[in-house]
């Protein structure tokens, strides 16, 4: 049985946190300086474990089997949000990296081929999910030429650039040599530490429905237009976020959850009406049918909203993931090594989040893991685990991997 | 009688709103090249209509008569919001220069002395009303020098700089030598179209006042985090403008008007739920009593908003402007001059907006006159107002400033 060493695993989770370090947690935006170290100082690691290493156009890193053979790819993004924590993403690659480490270690396990990888880009500073897209040929070069950072406006191409990725190939999925994707991940949420369990099965990842939502008013002087006559984008946006926080909890499931992340009034001057005001909108659910469901209840309130305030609306849907369901032998793979080593501390759950896997689950059978995350908070740099979860975790999709490898031959 | 010059005030207004030029509008910011240009330029009108001209140390340029002599201060702010109109302050300067032309042209107005002046930074692009509140003596240094624009924080002290006035000495007000104080503005809303006036004849101007209102949730993952237990300060933010929307009606007057001009959700990306959200609100009334009625009715519905969605509040007041009256001698010349050239299309009214002229009436006599704005727009660069109108506000001003020279002397 693959026995993965907890010392190496702690320390080098903690020496990858230095990539960027940021109080307790990490600044590692995509194609930074830090994150670009941090990929090369991966690649290094891959091949000192006796892998082939290789940064592909988009800055996926790969450990490849020498020689060339089926293998299971196991990891997740290393690149982090902005001021974010030290596990979400890292986590999974160093998992990756340590169990490919313990079984060129454990004679036993010769046979059975691990394929780390550390995607890039999955937290969108660029395009959401770019790394693993790209791998299983979802993203044209059209849509890569016209990405620029969200947050800065970079061209996306020009980071690539300065990034040294130019004119370097991307690498695409060739199904049959993968048996397949297992991801770790902290949960980012308190479902595990509020029920005392340890490890989260994952069966199916949410679908996350996005949309920009923009009223337009009439800008005018705030000390001279009546309240009678005034058309303000702002109250506009305000009555929205009111109306879904009344009606979606009747439409919604208990499962469902949605987010107004921004709020832009423009021109955002404090004694000018504001005549145009955008919110970023989300929600997600692991159903199909809610997710339409709730799609329905948002553009009707938009559409009573811009009635009701005067002040006509566009809706865009941005982004429309479905909802996705894990490979079922494999999550029996993880429940089994979680049964094994954390007895009566393991349950099934769906992911709120987005991850790789869903992405690469389109081509290639996959599963997750997760870990629980402290306080469930996650997306800040207090983000946290336990050493002893991030060691028992590594350990049962160590087990899982074995498993589904052995079944596999 | 003082007979204006219809077209040289026409062109020179034209090539005033030159400086800056945006659209139909202009973009003249305080300290910028453009706005320094058009300083400089006034200066020279000045000095060539036989004044003695002078930038003081925030910027504020003043005509002053040769010899000396006590004077009516005439004027208004030369620079712009961003990108917004060519008449807001402009006119009002335009009006002092164009008068102070015409009375020295005017051999019956020899012994009258108009002092034209054009103010810095009435729109606050670092400090609200900074140069009329520097010539009043109610600005320290302290204050400047701890003061930043507020779009892109470059220093005060450094914008001074920049534009060559550190080391200027700034004018301070020695009452005695002022017989008081005229302000020309457009109305910049729509009181006077809409009744069919021309005239404005301002009895008062609200009193402004503003505030930061921060809530403070719970930053987290917007796909795991159950919506049970979330803190979003976004929805706080949304759910006390509601409450805004539906109390204020009930404490307001006819005339109080009350903005949130912007909306800051912190840190603004979609998958975030919002840690902290601010929100810049304003009001405006004649009356302190109604402005104290709104200051107590804010305070009650942001406690119960915290309480209401568990996210703690700090609201700060950061503007405190008092109500204030204008000198009922000069809106009694200003309206008999309307009487003469308007019969019938004259109207007392207040200002809803802030002017120079609130913060010269602590220390000088002061009136203001008000020309309509089409479509009452304002604070945006379509703002404009006839030709006709144009002509018809300076000659009013220039009447009721002989009416009020000849009282006094």
């Amino acid at each position: 049985m693959p026995k993965i060493n907890p010392g190496r695993l702690l320390s080098e989770l903690k020496h990858f946190a230095q990539f960027g370090a940021y109080q307790t947690g990490v600044h590692r935006p995509t194609y930074s300086k830090e994150d670009m170290h941090s990929r090369r100082w991966l690649a290094q690691q891959y091949e000192a474990a006796g892998l082939q290493a290789h940064i592909d156009g988009v800055g996926n890193v790969f450990g490849r089997p020498r020689p060339e053979r089926r293998c299971l790819l196991i990891g997740s993004h290393a690149e982090s949000e902005n001021h974010a924590g030290w596990l979400d993403g890292a986590l999974g690659v160093m998992y990756g990296l340590e169990i490919a480490r313990t079984f060129a270690e454990t004679p036993d396990c010769a046979g059975l081929a691990i394929a780390p990888v550390a995607w890039a880009d999955e937290e969108g500073h660029y395009v959401s999910l770019l790394g693993s897209r790209s791998f299983i040929g979802d993203i044209d070069q059209a849509e890569i030429d016209r990405a620029v950072n969200v947050h800065h406006g970079l061209p996306l191409r020009d980071a690539l650039h300065a990034a040294g990725l130019a004119g370097v190939p991307r690498s695409l999925v060739e199904p049959e040599r993968y048996v397949g994707y297992l991801e770790a991940h902290i949960e980012q949420g308190d479902t595990l530490e509020a029920s005392g369990n340890l490890i989260g099965v994952v069966t199916n990842i949410v679908g996350l429905w996005q949309y920009s939502i923009v009223f337009r008013g009439i800008q005018n002087h705030a000390g001279t237009t009546r309240m009678a006559i005034r058309k303000d984008a702002g109250v506009a946006a305000a009555t929205l976020a009111m109306a879904i926080a009344d009606r979606f909890p009747k439409v919604a499931r208990p499962r469902s959850v949605w987010t107004t992340g921004r709020i832009t009034l423009d021109p955002g001057a404090p004694s000018i009406i504001p005549g145009k005001a955008e919110m970023l909108f989300q929600f997600r659910d692991p159903e199909m049918a809610v997710l339409e469901r709730l799609d329905a209840a948002l553009k009707e309130l938009v559409e009573e909203t811009a009635i009701r305030t005067g002040c006509p609306a566009e809706i865009e849907r941005t982004e429309a993931g479905k909802p996705c369901h894990m490979d079922p032998a494999f999550q029996a793979a993880i429940e089994h090594a979680a049964a094994r080593h954390a007895p009566g501390a393991y349950v099934r759950m769906p992911s709120g989040a987005s991850h790789d896997a869903q992405v690469v689950a389109g081509k290639l059978r996959a599963a997750m893991l997760f870990v629980p995350s402290i306080g469930g908070i996650s997306h800040h740099w207090t983000e946290n685990t336990n050493d002893a979860d991030l060691v028992l975790g590594c350990q049962v999709l160590a087990d899982a991997a074995e498993t589904i490898l052995r079944g596999e031959s």
